[in-house]
């Protein structure tokens, strides 16, 4: 099944039912008005939903309506928990390697994780709002799961149960900000503002036999400015599962319902698959000629950020983002 | 006034009025359901919690009952924000020089903060439940503020005004999983488990003269096995004040009603006025005899963390808190 929140002037959004080609979609009254409200309930809730999409896939509903991806916020527009990964080890490898460091060994058997903002979430064609292109304005593309409760103690076989949906993302990151945040030895804060998510969440059984061993195997495309930059896939040099690395998260704490965690910017080590961040693109260029030639991103520019299925049809609908000056506060609602 | 949540079998609980004195209560009904609500929509809301509030005080109730903390979950269960700062620079050069590394000078200008889980705090008398005492189990005793929407952008004088609550705080540290932690450069995570909070939450105006400078101006006090540990002023070398901290926050981003700021650990150049936290006792051991004595907390080990007013009455109520073997779920509500 496939689920959306649209803007309704509140502040988590009115729940609703999407079809499967992204057509139409169907307000969820009279069975969740929130999708975090599905989600505390989701063993009674989920059925009713379900039956609501089957109805709508069908054409047997009679109040459904366009589906229209600017009226949507993130399916979950704030979160109690946003925990990003970094599970393409490829990637974080290339960034040491460009900056001549030497990368742990620990990194391939011991998932990097971070503790993400989360109150505070774009949908997937809000502008990112910036005040300044100094920071080092640069795109990310993920997957992503939603989970239900994940007790404290939970290994990685038991951890495949509890995810719940899945979507894209955009983690935005600041990377001139970066380094000296790192350097301080307390992880990501002002270098990471808000991430954007696609239009609709799924259900894992949306993505057939692409939904293996807790990857998503699939191309994710990046378009930027109106051009592929990327299409790695997303199952291909994942060196943690999303399992593995619910597992990591719930060591020493329980995960509640709602817990978002991210796959950290897909990435394969054929270099031909292109990019899904510009930091990447820089770390290549660094190592192949000194120098990085590709700027950040500049006020004006677009990111687009979607995943088809084996044939050609989007699954979660798009990200579809301009970067834009801002830092005033954001009328969203 | 002053704020609880009733554990009522649901994840976001039941928001009550509490009396000044700690004594009575009284269910918010036909305000507001849970505290998040009240904070979605402060400027109605919250002068109608003051009215009740105003009565309760006055014994002008019908249906109060007695104030039991142990019936309290965390004013906020669960938040969409939890970030926490490093305002005592004290502490954070005591850590340093106790492992010999030299302390950054940027530290005393530039916050240090870490995003932190905030899917499942604990009530004030629950339990603590971790899997190993390996772990390095250790209590911080912080001041913590809950604001209402901050835009991005905000700066320190203007952040004051975002102020709406103010609560104490448990963030239990796992002492011996940070150090390869904080190696592997994303921060605290699975040393981080889930943080505990006072019974009640308070608005600044309960605080009086001791609320200046958006400082806490009074001892905080710990008490570990019955045993006053530390009795630091929460007002003495903080370094940054709250609102310095919610700018900090807000640089590159939105925060939205019902973020959490921690202070970080309380602590005083006055080594007499002892510790809030297990780790900085052991780095003053290490820099006087070469080696740390006191031990980590064991389970059965109890912790209390409290602040009285000018008249020694109790301001947010006790953190009061048990450490017990744990790790499957936990069944709190």
């Amino acid at each position: 099944m496939k689920l959306a929140t649209l803007k309704d002037g509140t502040r988590d959004g009115q729940l609703a039912v999407v079809s499967r080609d992204l057509k139409n979609a169907h307000i969820a009254d009279g069975i969740a008005l929130t999708l975090q409200r599905a989600l505390d309930d989701w063993h009674f809730i989920a059925p009713q939903l379900e039956q609501l999409y089957e109805r709508l896939n069908e054409g047997r509903t009679h109040r459904h309506f366009d589906f229209d991806p600017t009226r949507c916020m993130a399916p979950l527009p704030r979160a109690f928990q946003w925990a990003d990964g970094s599970a393409y080890v490829n990637h974080v490898e290339l960034v040491r390697q460009a900056r001549n460091a030497e990368m742990p060994a620990s990194f391939w058997h011991e998932p990097l994780m971070y503790q993400g903002g989360s109150d505070d979430f774009l949908g997937p064609t809000d502008d990112i709002l910036l005040a300044s292109e100094e920071w080092g304005i640069d795109f990310e593309g993920e997957v992503a799961v939603i989970t239900d409760d994940v007790p404290m103690g939970t290994n990685a076989a038991q951890a495949a149960s509890h995810i719940r949906l899945l979507m894209l993302v955009n983690d935005v990151s600041l990377r001139n900000l970066i380094p000296a945040e790192l350097a301080k030895g307390f992880g990501f804060f002002q270098s990471k503002p808000a991430s954007s998510f696609s239009p609709v969440a799924v259900t894992p059984d949306e993505l057939g036999e692409a939904w293996q061993d807790g990857k998503v195997h699939l191309p994710l495309r990046v378009t930027w400015n109106g051009a592929l930059v990327g299409q790695p896939n997303a199952g291909v040099d994942m060196v943690f599962s999303f399992p593995q690395l619910i597992a990591h998260l719930a060591m020493t704490r329980n995960a509640r319902a709602g817990s978002i965690i991210g796959s950290g910017t897909v990435s394969n080590k054929d270099a031909r698959k292109g990019y899904t961040c510009i930091a990447e693109k820089r770390c290549l260029e660094m190592i192949a000629d000194g120098a990085a030639k590709t700027p950040f991103m500049q006020f004006g520019d677009t990111i687009r950020i979607e995943m088809l299925d084996a044939k050609g049809k989007s699954i979660f609908g798009a990200i579809d983002q301009k970067v834009a000056q801002g830092g005033a506060p954001k009328a969203r609602h």
